[in-house]
């Protein structure tokens, strides 16, 4: 069998292995006070151009989202976001248990438009009625979208503006951050994203690492005892030196970088192949999630031997699926793939 | 510089390394859906004679009694804990962020009495203000303790039949749960504890994994959509098998009983160090934590070259410490201490 | 100054005012265990043909709703209501206050259709990632709708069928429920409300009380301890007697409908005169509020000597305002504005 | 049969009543931005020397209390109360369902210390593990307490001067304000509460009014947005009149502070009526709740014909009883109570 379900099927970059192993037996402080997170710290400011750059290590991105958004958010405020923002579709509510209502914005390919927020914007302190609604506190984007889709430049730097015009936080969920820098079609920079966004997370989950997240706040703007609200949230990690480590070997050396550009490549490859054999894409995604159409009666054959994610259905006989690849995606797995298609 | 700060200091036993390693590129499915979880939940039942236990993973404590304490509960109810209790006293309020008051009961060295609880909930019940009472619905207790001590059998089958003549859950926070199993002082078995707890946690982190504790829900009573509410708390990891295949190798040729032996071991060894040259104990604790006294300027002196916690001060000149074993602690490090003290 | 803004603008029938001071200094037990709460549900059971309702009564209609929606759900489960529902709109994020979303479905001048819910559970339940979404755990609908519309009973006992087939309740917010009941175009009875839903609340507060509104539970589902629960809301009044007597008062000698009847007809009256005088209707509502549309010119005329609200904006140059009727609106207003359009 | 259980057994003052229907018909707009309330505010600032104050009015004290801590503190935050503080003891939780901890000090008849709070506050500031534990982020007391005692003007200023040392605000639950300020044994003034507290609320629902409670901030230091959160905990009265007609009414020509004298009146005759008789008093209190020690014996015998509150059992044979007065109490119930005593 072979897998194309998600980004998440692996373990861990060999190289974090080697060194998880290598410092097995050193003795740290807990809770993230370790050299190797003040290491990894640094060299993430250093990536981001961002000197002022706080940063804390959590395990999931769940926790995170629900953790960067309670904390920044008052009570009486909501965050905004596409309709299938992963905070609105996909964590089981993890948003509202913490209080706060996610208020949906129309969606393109997973993308939100600057019109659209600022219309959003606009009405909301036009109305009347404002003390009777919740307030727009954030904005939640996902880059790479959960379509796999990507902000321009231009476009991030339109939302930043109008957030920073209406004075809300523009937060950046960055699960497969790797994979949207390496694209081969973005114009847009790590550095571009901390100048951009006032808090935002690299993902490590996704990107090579065992688990871990990077919560980056860019200006100044890290909550008040903050340390108490991860404790709050369970999502302080007692051996913080795990995610500490981890996020060290993947930015020493541009080692974050490389897994993603190859999982780009192997994506363009998948992508190419589909098309060569005169498959239909559902869009050509510039990250490492491809969406193709398959006849219905395809998919059927095709999962005996391979295993992919259905992603909805385009008509009667048609169905849209996705193939992800990543960091430990091999070109056996891809020649495997191209024989049975 | 030697640390005997606590007993998460260092990574993971290497066995979980060397596995952590071998399984690397294998391919699984997320979210504790994997083989390898699958075969720790089998071997954990096995251990603990419960064949219906139901069992989920998790990466650190407080994210567990959250989440476990919350599932477990009516909005109207609360959890009984100890006044020491860690989900009282050290969890930055998270319980509490679930909407649930913890219930303070007097402790003696961290445990609860079982004459104290039946009084509580018996005048609970007889109070006619009681609508307008947080209602008793869970009751927490830490084994080991946070001062070290344990439960004896008699003393956990009184509490758990009185938790079941109420028909409320008894909650055991194992987060050191192998020290204390291993202690020489107890007549408690993992056995024991999944007969007399409707739900408990194996504690990892403190024990020889990485990171992780495993939820062991005793009598088919386990809250419905249990992933959802996971999912909910942010406390899904996606690559479920991380921790799975950490507590497979655990639980496998009893490992997690070994090591904590071994700890227990040291602690012993480290009491009679100190006893033997005429230091006084605050407590003689039967597990891997030992309260010393000592005077403050040998603290300060000793400080210089040994790394412990300072508990409280006891008089004008001297004051409790700690000092903790684990799984790693070396006879090497116990013979610094030695000639230190 | 002539106003048409809301139904809330006046204080309380005359008869409930003389009770309250023919009662005024009897001396009652608190928390509605008085005998005019007990007779007023007595009354409401009638009324509703259902004798086994439970029934309690609150101060407020944001209150009310999200002290039944957060009582009837699991922590997993959020509330399905139409996009404009009150709860999802004008609430200020008190359902996510409480832990729950809100799960926005389309609305038809207010009302949602069986056909969407039906596709939206069944799409749900055939969803292999339910468990990573939020559950559908109920379903909101307000009779009279935010735009004045009503169910029919075949809509209304499509709905019903639908949450007894997911087993999820039916929960109806009546703030309105009289103007929609002694509607002209309706044949929908309270007995039929109390049938097809599974908890609703008549309203009190826009329909001749001073304040408060009764929540009954019709099929002895009433949540466990709803005291306490209530309590912990915030909605406990201390001397319940207040809102037992006003709602004894008006379900004595059918007077809630007599006056409900009476803003029906004053609504009509005011619907007439427009449509008389050559204005458009934006919808021809059936009960208490009606929406025109004007010349935005001379909505600003009208305004120096009549209040209204403004709903919308229609075009470049007219736009939809609403004027609401109530029980106390009288003849000599409608005349009134009669002159001045 | 004659009541003394508690002092909300009455509807409200006649006055008020009167007014009431006087001003039935009256047009008004909503959620407390009517003249009525207006006057209300300014006629309560006056008599808090304050001329600063922001005052809101809501339906009960629960209610006022979960929405005031919960609007200042930060989410990591709790707040510091004595054991059998309200919020602490008989609000089902209240507090704890808006995310935040009760801290609880000893108590002395109700009251807490300054050196009390002085130390832990201290005590937290001290503890390298504070981020690991709830902060303490504001002081509830109540005046009078539930045992009916009240602090000194220096016990106040002592509390005050902690507070503001520790910049954290001072909160006064004032449920019987009035009963506190008219008792024979204070110095403590309504304006030394609102130069002393940050927030405190006035009573109205236990004295005089139907029901609501006025809440005061002294210091400019209303939370933003309070009308939403006001609506998001389901505090927002749609009639808002309805409270501050009542405020209006009992802040005209002394009118709270002359029923409260009365009520006074009554409970020190009431005491003194057991006394001359040869009961014993469990504590001497000054204000309108009076605690009397009874025979078992006797206290079944009188409450076949008068009503009051068990509080505690004292002995064997003897328990602890509590009679309470209120604005409403007449002679003619006294004179009966001192034939049956």
């Amino acid at each position: 069998m072979w897998y194309f379900d998600n980004d998440y099927l692996e373990g861990a970059h060999p190289e974090i292995l080697r060194r998880l192993a290598e410092t097995n037996l050193e003795q740290t402080p807990g809770y993230g006070e370790d050299d190797y997170s003040k290491s990894a710290r640094e060299k993430i400011r250093v990536a981001c151009d961002c000197p002022d750059a706080d940063i804390y290590f959590t395990a999931g991105g769940t926790q995170t989202n629900a953790l960067v958004i309670d904390s920044l958010l008052h009570s009486y405020e909501g965050v905004i976001s596409a309709r299938t923002g992963h905070v609105n579709a996909h964590e089981s509510g993890a948003i509202e248990f913490t209080g706060h209502k996610v208020l949906p914005l129309p969606q393109y390919q997973g993308r939100i438009s600057a019109s659209d927020l600022s219309a959003y914007l606009a009405g909301f302190w036009k109305d009347e009625n404002r003390e009777h609604m919740v307030f727009p506190g954030m904005v939640y984007i996902s880059h790479p979208t959960e379509y796999g889709t990507l902000y321009t430049k231009d476009e991030l730097s339109a939302l930043s503006g109008i957030c920073r015009t209406y004075r809300i936080p523009l937060y950046l969920d960055g699960a497969r951050l790797g994979y949207g820098l390496m694209s081969r079609r973005t114009d847009v920079t790590l550095p571009d994203i901390a100048k951009y966004c006032d808090v935002f997370y690299i993902g490590g989950t996704k990107v090579g690492a065992l688990f871990g997240e990077a919560i980056v706040f860019t200006r100044r703007n890290t909550p008040a005892h903050f340390t108490a609200l991860l404790k709050q949230h369970g999502a302080l990690l007692a051996k913080g030196r795990m995610l500490g480590l981890q996020f060290d070997t993947l930015f020493t050396g541009g080692l974050y970088f490389q897994i993603s550009a190859h999982a780009i490549d192997m994506a363009e490859r998948l992508k190419d192949m589909f098309v060569r054999k005169g498959y239909e894409l559902f869009m050509d995604s510039p990250t490492n999630q491809q969406f193709i159409i398959l006849e219905n009666s395809f998919i059927e054959r095709l999962r005996e031997e391979v295993s992919f994610s259905y992603w909805e259905p385009l008509d009667e006989h048609r169905s849209v699926v996705r193939f992800a690849t990543s960091w430990a995606t091999t070109a056996e797995q891809l020649d495997a793939l191209e024989r049975l298609i």
